[in-house]
């Protein structure tokens, strides 16, 4: 447990006083902005997620603003996802890769305008990929980041929180939906997203002076439905099979490696910068894939930080990339980066952990997790000293 | 004072577990890597470095390496700092620009071949932005991070440190200048340069397995010097006026505002990126320019972690963009940001601080501190709780 040092180089949140009045205990640094990872409580920030309704600050999901007339060629060079059919209104969730087709974002890409998109970015500094791609194509487009932060209200609650503050339109926002609007004075874009399985909301505050407003009018409106503050769920998204770019990726991971094969299109998409390796690469078979590790019975492992080697009868196949201690699952379980040929689910493994060799099971994905589970009374299924997450 | 949470994603640095079993208390995120930024006695530590010789793990200073036949063009066309002279073995501190003359980064450029360079980089991934280049412009190099971690010997006896392990020709090592070994089976690059005013030097480890080892025997070299584990000095470098990018600069920041223009060289880096907009701005003369901040006397401000503004006679002049207690000057300094025309030094400043108004003073860099000094007996010149330093 090491202390956070952070000047003017780590930014604050629009939303950081309110988190500090919440009681926030931990964070993490993501593009360059603190994160809130903890308040204290990890087990009933876990049960609020999975059954009622939690608010995250989200802030450092900052913005690639691309506008301008060439905005839509330049947003759809730097993505192998079609945009060709995308409405205003609408965002993508698109992978972002180089020339060789490695990924270096997974991004939310929202629609604004027909001339105006944002790249909702994960941690790495794709503005200055998309600006110099721009600029040495001299397209007629501004790249920049906006001073643009999201707030995401996550749970099977949060339609009903969401509703009660802004209306029950968006009861009608589809998956990636979003609509720009202006309540109490405040800018903000409402979209039906966020970084877990259990469905939720992300408004994107576009005036930092109102973080405070906005944080307690959605902590008002969700307290008849026991809301409480939380972040992005390390337990939660492991559980569902979730992406983090950065932890589960290195320097030579491709799309078709990490399930993201799906949101590659490799014929509708001719001018992404990529599609030829990426061809190449889906023609080939990726060199590895990603399997959910299901650890065997036995105490959480220490804090992971970071890729333990894994092997199948005495041979190396690859790494375990993420590993956290399932509430639901009673079981360590994680993430594993494995070579496609020689590691499939059902495969028996040997994890190095920084306790020792721990033997596990590589499994698809998501986790089977029984989603009628409720918190149990006792404390039989809660970690000891349950790891922070990491994000 | 909060925790730092890290899974997979933040990495850790080849020294990462010489620095526990040193008693690191804190860290920040620099380039996705944690580094220290504590060890419990900040007042020793500053003093190590003023009069001694301090031990820093630096391995967030990650290279960007460019190498293959278009190497040097490409590099030339990344700074515009001339490199035309360079030769192999020696660096450059270098700003780069975007197309607009934005500052991105500034780097050390180090030359390790005629077809070699490793940018060492602040606090961006400068990586994203050489790669598009590159490979926009079809060039015939790879860009890539390889896995080096430096680690900083800085202060007065650094040179007789790191003299009794490599051996007395690193005293003939100019400023910059570097040489390419292998020490007890470990690929190094020993260089001198470093992070603050004291001299020192950086020993770049290219295999991180050697990581502890390289930490001991520097600091084995350096007990009969009464070396001590350290870390970029936030208090020593602002009394030094250096730079730290992110910190003191914003999105619209250009090298002549920040003190950088002697390293753009606008007729002899006619290839540079942003050289036709970096002329322009020179001839204009840019609107900000960073000044010091010496703040009347008064108790030490709070954490400072958010741009201060400032004004002169009631009217904004810009930012203080950095701050921290002074022992030496037995002040509060900072650094600022400020409207060019309007703010000069000897001019009397408000600053809008978490602690109220503050009324300083503004003056040039670097700031007038006795070199001579000693650190006192007492107490009485060191502030009740030092701020963390921040990077």
């Amino acid at each position: 447990m090491f202390t956070l040092s952070h000047g003017t180089r780590v930014r604050k949140s629009p939303f950081y006083d309110a988190t500090v009045d919440a009681g926030v205990s931990a964070f993490t640094v993501y593009n360059h902005m603190m994160m809130p990872t903890g308040y204290r409580d990890p087990v009933s920030e876990y049960w609020r997620l999975i059954h009622g309704v939690s608010l995250w600050d989200v802030a450092v999901e900052r913005q690639v603003e691309v506008v301008g007339p060439d905005a839509a060629e330049l947003a759809q060079a730097l993505t192998p996802r079609s945009l060709s059919t995308l409405q205003v209104g609408r965002g993508r969730y698109a992978p972002i890769c180089d020339h060789d087709g490695i990924l270096l974002n997974d991004p939310i890409i929202l629609k604004l305008n027909e001339d105006q998109f944002w790249f909702s970015i994960a941690d790495s500094d794709l503005m200055l990929w998309a600006r110099a791609v721009a600029q040495e194509r001299r397209l007629r487009v501004t790249v920049f980041e906006p001073d643009v932060g999201p707030l995401a209200v996550q749970g099977p609650k949060s339609t009903d929180v969401v509703a009660d503050v802004f209306g029950d339109w968006v009861r009608d926002l589809p998956l990636f939906g979003f609509r720009q609007i202006v309540h109490q004075d405040m800018p903000l874009v409402v979209a039906r997203s966020g970084w877990s399985k259990q469905g939720g909301f992300e408004i994107y505050l576009r005036d930092r002076q109102y973080g405070t407003d906005l944080w307690n009018l959605l902590m008002e409106a969700g307290f008849a439905y026991e809301i409480g503050p939380g972040y992005p769920n390390t337990m939660e998204r492991i559980e569902g099979g979730l992406l983090s770019f950065g932890s589960d990726t290195d320097a030579e991971t491709n799309p078709y490696e990490v399930r993201l094969g799906r949101y590659v299109n490799l014929d509708t998409a001719p001018t992404a910068i990529g599609i030829e390796a990426l061809r190449k690469i889906h023609a080939e078979g990726p060199k590895r894939h990603q399997l959910g590790v299901l650890f065997d019975e036995g105490a959480p492992l220490s804090r992971v930080d970071v890729w333990m080697g894994a092997q199948k009868d005495g041979v190396d196949i690859g790494s375990v990339t993420s590993s956290v201690f399932s509430i639901r699952l009673e079981r360590t379980i994680g993430l594993a980066l494995v070579d496609r040929l020689a590691a499939q689910p059902g495969d028996r493994i040997t994890v190095d952990t920084a306790d020792g060799e721990r033997e596990a099971e590589l499994v698809d994905l998501p986790f089977d997790v029984d989603t009628n589970l409720q918190r149990p009374a006792g404390p039989k299924v809660a970690p000891p000293e349950p790891a922070p997450p990491a994000g």
